[in-house]
């Protein structure tokens, strides 16, 4: 078996963020539910675009937000993701090495341009967001590297893969890996209406062990249970799967695992200016905590800690030293 | 004549920045001098990229910026500038246009990619700029077209301008225009640099009155008049043009006129984030109630109040109304 070289491998789309402030009535115009992400083709990404705002390009992707906080508080980060080679393609790459994350996933030559998601900020913080899946939707099982698997500690894989077709297929190669190196698979719900698109898959993950943690909200978690009973929805999700986080904004999380629950309150904010990034970076985190072994309390702290940064400005990753956050708050040495 | 349908019209290098923070060894490990601006060739470009932390895309350009502002004041805006048909060249129009700016400069359809500006912003919030002209470099005469000039009240140029070798010609083609349509023509010195590589050229336009109105900051002036003696500088600056605003950072500035000069405090800042773009958007303050015909303090403190909105977070645009600010703040009805 190969010795660790990566504590965290996140597999995810990649995805270059279009970030503009809306009124709640452009929402509304463009029939977009708050808060949550819609797949969109390239004609709706393109009036979406002439219809908003002036915009700021940013890197984004769920799991690559999660896997640059990671890298941010010090753990050893990769991420394996399909860009274009177009101008997008590559500020995604440059931003996400940049950041200390391995990245080689090699981009492709030619087809659909780099994903974009409009991403759309309300004035109470909260974000919609619009995502084009443009080349991710090329990440094949042959760009899952079975050594850089293997090397990985946790593999960290998003929701969201269940909805580029191929993708699928490279998350349960790399899970398979995974597991056959006796390493950990985390899987994140992504977004309420991810999961009622592919519900019976993702129960299935948790059932069949091919997952051994889950991160859900708890709109996810509502949605998975099709409940609006949230312990009715914990006790069915104790019966599914080993460990799990929940996260519930304000109020914190609440870590699941066999011994019982545990309640982690989050860090207060002082003023929250766009959600985006909250649920990659609670991830981060907790992730980075687990990592280097921590208890469940220390690692939902470091999740809370993490996202209360990234709430606090524009963007879904960090704009500071996470390691040197943490340091501050007494989380990390 | 035509009637005025634009209150400011700008016309300036059409530029992309990409922002990152960036230590203090940073600038001087590449040989950057802090706080200015330096001219690069593509390979200079990538090799800065390269090096760079993350980053974030947002438009910029200098008078674009300015522009931008004097639209979010409240006032009719246009901009004349020179992207490529790419991908950060259509990001450009987008948002110049999404801000309520007239763009109508076509894009160039081949040659070199849409200008971009390296910005490392400092931990004390300073930038220092490596400009990649591109296409701006593609500005011609014959892309000022005399009916929009003729129909503006003011003709705003960069100095930044005389860098691209026709752009100059087309700067000099926007000023007959105008003056021969009555309008007033104001000129930002730019850079201090951009000052030194162009300093009689730029005396000449003051001299000749092909200016009417310039901007500077305390470096700038300096350069102009190679004298680090301020008062010297501003009795020989009152002696070449009718009308200046020397910009002194938190020390407001210093309107001078044919009646004499008077000193505008500045606005109390919390924090300053990000100084890029504070001169641009001084600018656009002070534009914005000359064209309503405000009085001189009225003008800079207009002025005053949109560089301190932009020096509060990243990037050289707005984040807010600064029509809505004007008002809270009692500037605007």
């Amino acid at each position: 078996m190969p010795s660790v070289r990566y504590d965290v491998l996140g597999i995810g789309n990649a995805i270059v963020d279009v970030i503009a402030r809306a009124e709640e009535d452009f929402l509304l115009k463009h029939n977009m539910r708050k808060g949550t992400m819609a797949l969109i083709d390239e004609s709706r990404a393109q009036a979406i675009y002439e219809a908003m705002g002036p915009a700021v390009e940013m890197s984004g992707g769920s799991a690559a937000n999660t896997i640059v906080g990671v890298s941010s508080l010090g753990a050893r980060a990769a991420f394996v993701g399909k860009v274009k080679d177009d101008a997008l393609g590559r500020a995604f790459a440059h931003d996400i090495r940049a950041a200390g994350v391995t990245f080689a996933t090699p981009p492709a030559a030619d087809g659909p341009s780099t994903a974009r998601c409009y991403v759309l900020v309300t004035p109470d913080g909260e974000r919609t967001m619009n995502t084009y899946l443009g080349a991710a939707q090329d990440l094949h099982p042959a760009d899952i590297d079975p050594d850089t698997v293997a090397a990985s500690a946790i593999v960290y894989l998003e929701g969201y893969l269940w909805d580029p077709k191929n993708a699928k297929d490279a998350f349960l190669k790399a899970a398979k890996i995974a597991h056959e190196a006796k390493r950990k698979v985390a899987l994140t719900l992504s977004d309420a209406f991810c999961v009622d698109r592919w519900r019976d898959e993702f129960l299935q993950l948790m059932r069949t062990r091919t997952v051994d943690l889950i991160f859900a909200n708890e709109a996810e978690l509502h949605s998975l249970y099709q409940t609006s009973d949230f312990d009715a929805a914990v006790k069915a999700l104790r019966g599914d799967i080993g460990h799990a986080v929940v996260t519930r904004s304000e109020q914190g999380c609440l870590v699941v695992g066999p011994a019982g629950t545990e309640a982690v309150p989050a860090f207060p904010v002082e003023r929250v200016v766009d959600t985006t990034g909250a649920g990659d970076l609670f991830a981060a985190g907790f992730l980075a905590g687990l990592a280097r072994g921590a208890d469940p309390r220390t690692c939902g702290r470091l999740g809370a800690l993490a996202a209360a940064e990234v709430i606090q400005h524009i963007g879904a990753r960090p704009e500071t030293s996470l390691r040197d956050l943490a340091r501050e708050n007494g989380l990390a040495d």
